[in-house]
């Protein structure tokens, strides 16, 4: 079978380009490989059919001959392991470019996600202004180290890998906010990686699908 | 070369037992393999040898013939690979390990240091009482999806995995808040994970290496 991959059927415009099967359909064109969308919206989310698929009735959820699976860092660490376009083929090269995914998601993304969301979701709200220092100094730790170790590295492990996408989406997150201004090797790094043929090739894909599906009475 | 893991030479009693090499040991001891530990301070983790190895200034980092790494997460994957006491060894069985560890890294341990946190490291500032609400919501939404998922298992994939080594780890942190008591099938799970001998040979480890190097005049 074709790999599926699951996305929404349609987001409003703010979120369009960073729903996270995005991650998974950058892997698939970065590695060649065809694959089909599995439109979803709230009600199916919250379905028992599709939680005993995502247990968290989040997006992506992913399944191909071998498996199904959840969590865009380990679908698209799934297809690393069958294609040498997201990873090297040895057990060391395969668990650095883990390390790497993790370090995205574990250590940097929390971070990014509490500082973005003081201007988005939660703007106004009366425990920002003082929760707002609190937030930016964590995120500026990681930061800095990740600063430093890209300072002579195109990409985190020298040539491109699957932690390089899931390391400049989350980045990417922070454009808006300016604060990558102050960390111009990791500023350029994410130029470097959303400039990929295969990562506009993805971005466009999952736009077309909410155009084809934009709810009645809406542009865009 | 036998493993090498870093920890910390000492912490303060709150945080004994609760420093991420021990998520490492735990996998180590799972696994029946030896390791050296190599006990760092936070001089050592600011300094360029350290962070070269440990790209943010972390704990743990971790060494062997094969590789160096960083991230828990992706330590115990690796080991994983290594050890059928970790992760089956299909590429399938495999990938859903790495599922359950990210979804442990990056769907719940957000939401539950966000949580923990407001009694913790902030407790009494001022942004905390408003920002409760939005923290706690946050984090229920993921409690409630694993809790579905685990009425009816022993463990996340029926058998012990490195997944739930790094599940139970992230939520035995929520213990002394209480909020496990609304999610019964999840303390349960819980309490079958950290009552197992290697769970508390990793811990005693940790814990002995703190007492050898308990700073002259505190008690601990």
């Amino acid at each position: 079978m074709t790999p599926q991959v699951s996305a929404f059927r349609w987001v409003p415009p703010f979120a369009q380009g960073y729903a996270l099967d995005h991650r998974v359909r950058w892997a698939l064109e970065e590695a060649g490989l065809p694959y089909d969308v599995i439109l979803v919206d709230r009600e199916i989310l919250d379905g028992s059919e599709y939680r005993a698929w995502q247990p968290f009735g989040q997006v992506p959820a992913y399944r191909d001959d071998q498996v199904e699976l959840f969590e865009s860092g380990a679908i698209v660490l799934h297809l690393a392991r069958q294609s040498e376009a997201l990873a090297p083929t040895t057990a060391a090269g395969f668990a650095r470019v883990t390390a790497w995914v993790i370090a995205a998601l574990n250590s940097v993304e929390p971070h990014a996600k509490n500082f973005v969301g003081l201007e988005t979701f939660h703007a106004g709200e009366p425990w920002v202004k003082d929760y707002r220092p609190v937030a930016e100094s964590g995120l500026r730790r990681k930061l800095t180290g990740l600063n430093v170790w890209l300072e002579n590295r195109e990409f985190l492990e020298g040539r491109f890998t699957a932690g390089d996408i899931v390391m400049s989406t989350v980045l990417r997150e922070l454009t808006d906010s300016g604060i990558l201004n102050d960390y111009s090797a990791t500023r350029s790094y994410v130029d470097r990686c959303v400039s990929r043929p295969a990562f506009q090739r993805a971005i466009q894909a999952q736009l077309e699908d909410y155009k084809r599906n934009t709810p009645p009475g809406i542009s865009d």
